[in-house]
Formats: structure tokens, C-alpha cells, sequence
């Protein structure tokens, strides 16, 4: 870890798991003095082609900037992993907001949600258009959550979609984006490369039926048709491209978000893991000092993670001892052979995930603060891009 | 319990738990001979006044009859399941399909969920207006889930909003219903007189924050406003009306579902519980003979329900030896002394459980099957009304 004053410790392993698809890597950094925060974001897990994983990296080290700025002026977590989305959100490669994956009508409907690990309050948004940065829909659900009840005693939302979320966050004060805006020259063009793609393999499907019906022999010459989903072509392996952060505070408040424009091709109204409780995101502070704080994020085949809740089965499992051996068990179990996805070839999906306790000392006085926070992430994907960046880095990493 | 033929063994308890707030009912019935499978059903967690209790008590009769008489034409759990919420969805006294509480912009937006314990599928809808019955939708994406992958590799969704939702039913065979038939005249004027509270409570409102400038002394003046949640009149207890229904079939498979109009007065696009994930229902078959196989449905505030994951969780808490004390742990443990809702001050929940295994003889032979069922139900509301038959009983209880 670069740059890191005042730690007294920070070791790093990348280790590939062998026998299971999943790929782990881990990292623990003790921070002493005066621990101001730390943050760890993803553009997601996925196929990265060379070019695009460039910008990828470079969008990862401003949103880790963005939040490392707001936890430097005495920004909270949820303050610091709203600013590191929003960054994440406005990057025209990323699927996530700006740039985010066109549905079969071509739109852009966005999923995103936040959770808070001090108040474990939650907001999210799902099939939202309109709205540039979904993540500061979710964020001012989550606020006006915390305000109590509405007139007559009403309960306010915590899950608002379409075009009733869309009506909401314009009420609220956050301006509404022409899609037309948000939209990118590489969303159009994947859009156009995936409709002839689906076309043509409905076709084949035709030709399939229509002979299976009395020339089998002829099955040969059908043209084999790439998934939209696995494929990794120039210009569009943003198909799984979620974006999340983790951030804890220099309190050890947790907070965790994910923001994403959902699969290519997806048919309106489907709303994936990031705007569900559970499956997207999930933070949590310690209740109590044997406990740790977790914070996780996702990324990967949105119906995957819903049916296997991944993001609150990692937090679950991170308050195993060995934070390292826990993650890659709850990959393998929960996930790649979870029994809820028995059945399923491709099993596609991220996380990154923060844990933290404050050591002995911090109990004893409250100038010296020492955070020990591990951050790990692992990926059945060939790929996922990360950053990370402690409050006390001159950059990210 | 009445009629039940074939049967050694049936006891029923009912345990109001002191100092909780939490009222347990639970029954216990093993069924020799032929099983053919049972069903327990709600019409809502919340207040009933006594012409309404009577309505409910026939449309659930009537649902344990639908879900009774395809388990004995054969039927799977699935299928009982999704007969019963097609009926209990009917009764325009229930606030679910025809009749569902109207939103702030007086209209029906209805959320439906559905599970299937031996595929672990699941299928919801979230937002949905136009359609009659909102579990058929959630059920033809759970069944469109299972015959694998779409066109070009994409993997089909399992939750669907809004228009999207609608164009997607309609486009499988659903067939479009317009409001004005799903809407009664109850709804209608719980709406036109819930739209009057509001405006009183927020003309009350504004003058409080007005008299707290300068007069702080007038506000004993001001009119003390009933909650919309909270109230029970007459014709308008429909609030929390949610229904759901937990079903086993013949071959001890278990599935669950549930469907809602909301919460009355709710923002356009807000999904409560019954749309989510491990919150509105849970379904999970033994994966082997010493677990058993759950099922739940809920009812209540939907967002207390999401932030407490309280399907997902009554279901895990279901594999304890004492089903009864299991039950009262987790409504007191994970929903009204849950951390996720610490500052509510009024907890509003029910659910109902089903738990069953095979018993020892039915290992043996095939021809011989006794299925063990438990059944349980528990509120923190004033009532909840449910219905329960086995397909050896001549009428529902």
C-alpha cells in the first residue's frame, strides 16, 4: 500500500483459488494515529478489455479521491461512498449511471441503493431513468427515512421505482437528465451490435425449431450466436459492469453502496441486485467490541446475487476469524455451488468487501485511534477492477 | 382441527406471549395414510373490524378450498399455492389485486411475490397496475426463470416493475385489466377520506411550525390528526391487508407466496415487502432428512418487513426443535427488538409459518407417506386473519 503515514502494518495477498473459479485477493492495513477513514471501490467484475481497463482505473482512483476528500473534511461514511458513486456514476464507461447499458427499448433504466452501517437504514431505487446519478436518489431515501414519519403518520419509502421514483427525486430537489444525456456513443453502438446479435440468434432459433421439425441433419450449418451476456468485445464488456464502494469513517462507521444500468438488453422493468436489500449492498456496524464492522458491494449477474443474497452472506461471514478463508468459502458456498442456483452453468458475479475493529488501544484513549481494517475482494468473473485508498494516501491505489 | 381423516395426531395451541407485544398461535398435525398435502392462508396482519373479519374469514375458506382442490387433482405445491392467492386477490375486501388501497395519486399499484421450495425459484412483481391478478405475473416469471436462458445467452429476469412488468404480462398471455375494475367503491372512499387527513394533518403541521416562530403557547388548539397506518375505521381497515399463503404438497415440497396493494396513500413507485426477496415469502424443501422443509408469508409495514428481512429469517429460525418457541424468538429477536428497526416506535408485522418432514415410515414405503406439518402463525398487530385445510379435511378451519 502506497503512502500509507501512520500505519504500523499493511501486508497484501492475491491469492487465486485453485479447484473452485473463484479468484481472491486480500489486503490488511492497520492504521494508527489518527485514522481518518479508508475506502474501496469497483467498476465491476466482468471482461475488461485492455483499453477500457485503463479508464477504469483511472475512474476508480478519482471516485477513491472523491471520497478520501469528503472523509478528510470530516465526512461520515455515507457522505464519503455517495461522492465516491457519484464519481463511478458520471464516468460515460462505467454501467452505471452517464454510459449505463440500454434496455430492449433502448432506454436507460437504472438500479441503485445504500445502506448505512451506523443506522442500518437503507434506500434504494430501482428502473430509474431520468435522473443522471441514481445514487443520490437512494441516498436522499435513505435521509428522509431518518426524518420519521410522514403526514397522517405515514411510513416513508424505502424502495421506489420507476417512473414514481423518477417523480420523487424531482419533487426532492434532484434534477432530472434528459436520457439523451446520459446515453454514450458506446452504449448506442453496443445497443445496435446486441439487437442484430438477438435477432440473429432468434433466427437460428427459428431454423432450429423449424427444422427439428423434419431435417435434423441440417443443424450443422446453423451459425453458432454469442451471448450477450459472457461475450467480451471491444466497446462493450460493460455488460456487468455494476460499480460499488465500501468506506469506513474515522468514527468506524461503515457504509456501503452500488449503483448499475443492469444487463444489456434487459426488458424494462427489470430491476437487478443493486436495488435489492441484501443483494447489492450491505453495512454494518459492530453492535459490539467482539464484533467487526462490514461493509460489501457486488457486481455481476444481477438474478445470481438476488437468489443468493450475496452481499448480507459475506457480511455474515466476515466475522469469521480468518476474514481471508471466510470470503473464499462464502464464494464457493454461497455462490458458485449455492443450492439456489443449482441448475445454473455461469455463475457470474463480484464482490469487494471491508471489515474493521477498532484495537485496544483506541478503547483505552480516545486522541489515538487505530482502525484495523481488512479489505478483500474476490470474482468467478475473468476480471474486476478495484481501487482503494486510505484517508492518509497521497493516491489511490 | 376438524374432519381431518387419516390423521393421529393434531394439537393446537394458543400462547399470547406476554411482555413482547408478539401473539403466537401454533398447531401441530401429522397426517397418516395418504398425505395429500395442506394449506395455510392470511388476509392481512392488522385491524379487522367485525364486518370485515367475517368477509375474510369466507375468502380465505375459499382460498384453503382452491389450493385444497388442486393438490387433490394432483397438483403441486406451486400451483395450490398460486389458486389460493388468485382467490384471496379476488375478494375486493382484501387489499390485494381487485380492491387494493389506491396510492397518493389514487391509483392501484400492486406487488407480488412467489416461491418454490424444490427449485428455489422465485418470481416478483413490484409497482404493477393493470393486471388482476399480480401473482400470476410473479408466477409465469418464476416459470420462465426455469426453462433456462433467453435469446442470445440473457438470462431471464426474476423481478419486474412497473410498465415494464405490465408490457412483459401482457406479452406472455397475461391479460390487461383497467383500474377502474379493480378499484371498489371501499377503495375508493378509504382513499377520498384518507386524501382528507392528509391534508388536515398537513395544514396542522404547517401551523405548528408556524405558532413555533412565535406563539408555541396555541398549540393545545391544534387538532390531534389519526394515523393512516394505525387506524381502524370502519371500511378502511384495509391498511395492512397484504395476503399470502404457505402450501405443502403430497411430495412434501413447499411453496409460498403473497401479493399487496400497499400501504394506503404510499408514493407512486414504492415496493413494499411483498415484491422483495426474502421478505414478502420464503420457500425452501429439506435438502436433506434432518431439516425441515419451511415456508412463510408476510404481512405488516413493508419497509420494517424489507429492513428485517423477516421471511428469510422466521424460515432459518423454523429449523430449531421447538417450532413454537423458535417462532416467538425470532418475532421478538429479529423484528421487535430487531437493531434494523431501533427508533420505530410502533412495529407492525404477522406471519405465517409452515414447517413439515416425512416421517420415519415414510422412508420406508412409498405407498405409506406421514407428513409431519406445523403449522404456526404470530402477529404484533391487533389481529391477523388466517384459514387452514388439509386435503383430507371436507371444509377449511
Amino acid at each position: 500500500m502506497e503512502n500509507l503515514e501512520n500505519s504500523t502494518d499493511c501486508k497484501e495477498t492475491v491469492s487465486p483459488l485453485n479447484n473452485s473459479g473463484s479468484i481472491l485477493n486480500s489486503t490488511v492495513s492497520r492504521h494508527d494515529g489518527k485514522a481518518m477513514g479508508f475506502v474501496l471501490v469497483h467498476a465491476g467484475a466482468g471482461y475488461h478489455s485492455e483499453s477500457k481497463a485503463k479508464e477504469y482505473k483511472h475512474v476508480c482512483k478519482r471516485a477513491c479521491q472523491r471520497a478520501v476528500d469528503r472523509l478528510r473534511a470530516g465526512g461520515l461514511a455515507l457522505e464519503a461512498v455517495t461522492a465516491a458513486l457519484t464519481e463511478l456514476e458520471d464516468s460515460p464507461f462505467t454501467n452505471a449511471g452517464t454510459g449505463s447499458n440500454l434496455n430492449l427499448s433502448g432506454e436507460i433504466e437504472c438500479d441503485a441503493s445504500i445502506m448505512d452501517g451506523k443506522s442500518l437504514n437503507y434506500g434504494a431505487v430501482g428502473a430509474l431513468s431520468g435522473i443522471k446519478n441514481p445514487v443520490l436518489v437512494a441516498r436522499r431515501l435513505l435521509s428522509e427515512t431518518q426524518k420519521g414519519k410522514l403526514s397522517a403518520g405515514r411510513i416513508p419509502p424505502c424502495f421506489l421505482v420507476g417512473k414514481g421514483a423518477e417523480q420523487w427525486a424531482i419533487s426532492h430537489g434532484i434534477p432530472a437528465c434528459p436520457t439523451e444525456k446520459m446515453t454514450t456513443k458506446f452504449s448506442l453502438s453496443g445497443y445496435k451490435r446486441n439487437k442484430r446479435k438477438m435477432e440473429l440468434a432468434e433466427q437460428v432459433e427459428t431454423k432450429r425449431k423449424r427444422q427439428s421439425c423434419g431435417h435434423e441433419n441440417d443443424f450443422g450449418c446453423l451459425e453458432p450466436v454469442r451471448d450477450i451476456m459472457v461475450e467480451g468485445e471491444e466497446n462493450n464488456s460493460a455488460c456487468l459492469d455494476t460499480v460499488g464502494a465500501v468506506v469506513v469513517d474515522r468514527e468506524g462507521n461503515v457504509a456501503a453502496a452500488v449503483s448499475s444500468g443492469g444487463l444489456a438488453m434487459k426488458h424494462p422493468g427489470r430491476v437487478g441486485q443493486a436495488a435489492h436489500y441484501g443483494c447489492g449492498c450491505w453495512a454494518e456496524n459492530a453492535r459490539d467490541v467482539s464484533l467487526y464492522s462490514t461493509a460489501v458491494s457486488t457486481s455481476g449477474s444481477g438474478e445470481h446475487l438476488i437468489r443468493t443474497m450475496l452481499a448480507r452472506e459475506c457480511s455474515t461471514a466476515m466475522q469469521a476469524e480468518n476474514a481471508h478463508q471466510a470470503l473464499l468459502e462464502a464464494m464457493q458456498n454461497k455462490f458458485i455451488s449455492s443450492p439456489f442456483l443449482a441448475g445454473e452453468d455461469c455463475v457470474l458475479g463480484g464482490v469487494i468487501v471491508l471489515r474493521c475493529c477498532t484495537c485496544g488501544e483506541a478503547q483505552r484513549s480516545e486522541d489515538i485511534q487505530a482502525l484495523l481494517v481488512e479489505f478483500l475482494w474476490s470474482h468467478t468473473t475473468e476480471s474486476m477492477c478495484v481501487g482503494y485508498m486510505s484517508a492518509q494516501d497521497s493516491k489511490a491505489r
